[in-house]
């Protein structure tokens, strides 16, 4: 391949963008040509504008870039990736659709949006034909593609193996979320250290929401919300990367620990995407693990962990689940989905063929 | 009151000893004359021996006392507290219940024992009454009184009080262990730091049977366990002190959060000892809390915070409790059953008088 | 003693504001009458406005209060404690001194002011006579008074008795500082987790000339900054609370290792005053003391720590310092000079004689 | 390059014995034939028997490997890796060295041998002669190479760059030691938690002799130590990875900022060793940098970043300096030791052209 397709990232100095960068940099099909900021660091240089907070450099060819603006379309890139904020990405996200840009976006503003697809390519894929109605509704050449919350993330890899096979009619999840996912400067040091937070604002709604529809099954022209009862509750942890999740979960067929062991193991990944993992569930069989530093950067930190898969006695099984936030969870999740469109044909078949060469 | 209680402090070295040592420091009825220590303690100036790991100094007079065997009763004092190890308590307390000693401990060994009070005066001052039977079956002078583990001693408070007004049918328990529950060394920095560990082991089937000890009934000479399913999950975060627990509780009767934190916020104390906390459960309001940091010294340690009560669309409520897990979950707790037992006239009357003068 | 004497804290919800706060609870002397805060908090509860940090409880009474306006002075209180930001302080405190209030100020503004005090009562207080010279030149009824950056509190200390007793020609400090040195919102979590940084704005500077100006000599109407080399290093590291500072010392006089630890253990506190601790210096034996978490609280964290007392193969003497950076080095210092200036008689006979009743 | 060298790692499940595997999973020229572990791993599957601390998984081709005795010299591999305890490889390096084996060990217990190399090839590889003398002293067929200090290895490069060009007469350090520097299990969480500990054991003085060691010059068949005088004050922090160290030099000629600045960002990497990083020492502009998060992963580990060179009032210059202690400081180290080695021929021609081709 000796061209690349050629890409923005909007809100690319926050902590969501500067992974979006960091992920970008040596990708095989896509290279970077614009980054935007904020009216703070439009204009800068982008190694000057971004609080860097990644042990990783920043990539030298985007170090040099101008910070553009992030109000408008980036100029000679079609497909963006917005680590917007959600009000800003509220307004913004549709008039680039608008103006013809493909938009795959980790903000949580149109996650649902009865026409936006919410998209994981391993477990949903085939929502993306929302696009269409996307499309006739809104009058749109672009079109806007979603990524879900971090830790809607990591709960709905086992219970779409396990809803596929068994039924799931009941999830109860207690999730410990990590301090990256409140971006910078998210919680105060002083707030979190030697600390549990026991609230996250609006996270368990969207964990409910967001797992009931990334669940959901197509139905005519809009998806039905996958009919189980969702109960979270969301907690920071002095954890740097890494959601983990413990989770009760209640079948519809009767099975045992083996059964969802093997059911979890056997759940496969997608095929001709870079940035999908062999294995996106991978199942520990140690009693202590996931543990989010051993365990986030597994495959790329695109693969989500599970373990201490074991009866419950109020529900039928407990497991435990892991998903690095800012990875999967966020630019790494959106970026997959941006690999999906481009093999589905959504950015033209030039395109295509350079992916598929 | 001119004279104290004599008491000695078995495996007095330990975290969970160090902590009744800061206790009884200055204690209204007790004084400490003697601490009993490992082979490797034994001799030694307490001051020396101990790895001291609490923010308050040493007190003065135990800094010089010398370690005592910790394999025979100590001289001079009926009453004792015991930190011992696990397996070491297994022998040397029922050893010690038989040669005249009053044990509170706060071992696990002995805690399901059919004969055994799992005390916490606020819940089940009425188990007591189990030491007759102890005394019969066991031909003991002495006997051995225990306090729960940790975990469980933040759930209970919600429940006892939820259980005698609405009836728990069902208790969903997900813990955020602190890493002073482990003592020393206990978990190692490399493992626990910017890390969470979702295994501890045995914690699970504790708190489950504990709580349904601890909630159950007398009847006729033993305890009925509480009917009540208890799932736990319990996970080791990296802070220092307190015990989160995220709960899901199903009641028998119906209620609305208001009744909820009614009902709890009515939870009252007992009177006349003197760790007794005025309000042994703190219902907060702020849509954050509790908090380790911010609520585990609440009434010096000893009492339970609870907050976010919330409907659950799995079972019927949510909240999240937190204790101080090596004050009211451990030192604390035990020296409260030996109050108790004071003032009940097991150390006899001149104890009791001298208590209550 | 029937009344105390009304006070007010000025930017009472900060992180400096709510330990003034605290320490205030149940002084014997002061009684808080007001609470000034942003125009974002003016007017609110103070229960409301505040983001409280402490793991005690809001002290009830201020609980209820009206934030009053920080651009006016407060009624019905002479003497104030500003925790006022920097820039604000600089112009707010000389107005108020002009007012005729008594401000005693751990804002860093007018610290090197060449007529005002930078007080510490245990090492110069003869510095208050640059208070006659300060009403002089600028016609102010009231009078500010100046307590030192934090850093500087927890090194100054040991200088102070080793300057007197030997001279002290050169000090290398290498400080590593507490996250609540920063304040909130301070320094963001995902900056500080799992890291040290090697900076702090300004911190160098401040060390270096205020402790020059702390030992210095009055010579006239004006101190004589202390003829030594002071090179200062401010790391900041993930803790909560104390300040450490390793210090190399070069000294005018030999002596060896004990000759210092004893010259340090026989420095000696001031009398009369509710806040003062009996041994505000406190030297350590032990082979790895002074530890943040274990010492910071000594003396109701009003006591300095050093320790590992070592010949230095560079200067003369290594040694290890930790001072509680919101008690002794903010708040508490400034309260203790509040305590010195009642004692001198500068809130006038009935406030000296109430305070020594 | 067809074949590879066969390798064993000598204390193979420790915390430094994990990086070595770790490190040399993909190595171009090495390939790991034996892991030896103590009696408790011996015999069981490596996978079994490691307490893994890494985030990278365990190399597959090592986990099944069954762990082989400790206390003889493995079979089918000349080069040895000793991560072994240091009193273990006092008596053990020297008879594996005797039978013919070379040892790239990063124990400390040779360091300090007249005829025994402590080697960093940036720095010192002329010392590499001393293996002669080795030889010829104790009859060995084999021989010892050694691997620094983790603090020292940090401090030691910005150390040979200015010595080289100004000559360095002074200098002081004050470290800020991560926890895995401690091993498994190191430091306990609740020691260090929310703490910094002023003390390591015999850290200071293994600081001071063997950064006097690596500058020192070849004078005959010894080593004669730098003249200069290294006062060194060593502390744990809470930070997983990388030693930083804030350090004031005095210079035997004088220069300025800019001068010390460019020296330190000339020096050179060495040619030809696949783990040698091409800049060793990186010279960090940022007021703030370097920082262990974002610097310790510089150049796969294997590179020293240094920054906030500044004036020093009491020596000339002051600096920050960091290392990742387990790589660089330890397995990285010792590693690039052996490709040295292999270079220069001490395993004989075929393994040089294997090497080199």
């Amino acid at each position: 391949m000796t061209e690349k397709i050629p890409v923005a990232v909007l809100g690319g100095t926050g902590a969501v963008g500067q992974r979006f960068v960091s992920l970008l940099a040596d990708h095989p099909w896509f290279e970077i040509v614009s980054v935007t900021g904020s009216k703070r660091s439009e204009g800068r240089q982008y190694g000057e504008a971004v609080r860097w907070h990644l042990s990783t450099e920043i990539p030298p060819m985007v170090r040099e870039m101008q910070v553009d603006r992030g109000d408008e379309g980036p100029k000679g890139a079609q497909l963006l990736f917005s680590a917007l904020p959600a009000r800003v990405a509220l307004e913004t996200e549709p008039q680039l659709a608008e103006e013809g840009y493909i938009v795959c976006s980790n903000a949580s503003s149109h996650r649902m949006g009865t026409d936006i697809p919410l998209l994981i390519p391993e477990i949903n894929a085939d929502h993306l034909t929302l696009i269409e109605r996307q499309r006739d509704l809104r009058g749109w050449s672009g079109l806007i593609v979603t990524s879900p919350n971090c830790s809607a993330t990591g709960i709905v890899f086992p219970l779409k193996a396990l809803d596929d096979a068994f039924g799931v009619s009941q999830v109860h999840a207690v999730t410990m979320n990590a301090i990256s996912g409140a971006g910078y400067p998210g919680v105060a040091s002083i707030e979190i250290y030697d600390n549990v937070i026991p609230y996250i604002r609006d996270e368990e709604v969207k964990i409910a929401e967001e797992t009931r529809k990334l669940l959901g099954r197509l139905s005519g022209e809009t998806i039905e919300p996958a009919e189980m009862a969702v109960s979270a509750q969301a907690n920071r942890v002095p954890v740097m990367d890494g959601h983990l999740a413990a989770l009760s979960i209640g079948l519809k067929k009767a099975t045992d620990v083996e059964g969802v062991e093997a059911t979890l193991a056997a759940f496969g990944g997608v095929e001709g995407l870079p940035s999908a993992p062999s294995h996106p569930l991978i199942v520990r069989s140690e009693e202590n693990r996931p543990q989010p530093r051993l365990d986030r950067e597994a495959q790329d930190g695109m693969a989500v962990s599970v373990g201490r898969v074991q009866p419950c006695s109020v529900l039928d099984f407990r497991m435990v689940t892991l998903v690095h936030n800012t990875v999967r969870g966020a630019a790494g999740g959106a970026l997959l989905n941006a690999e999906l469109l481009v093999a589905e044909g959504y950015l033209g078949e030039a395109a295509r063929e350079l992916a598929s060469a």
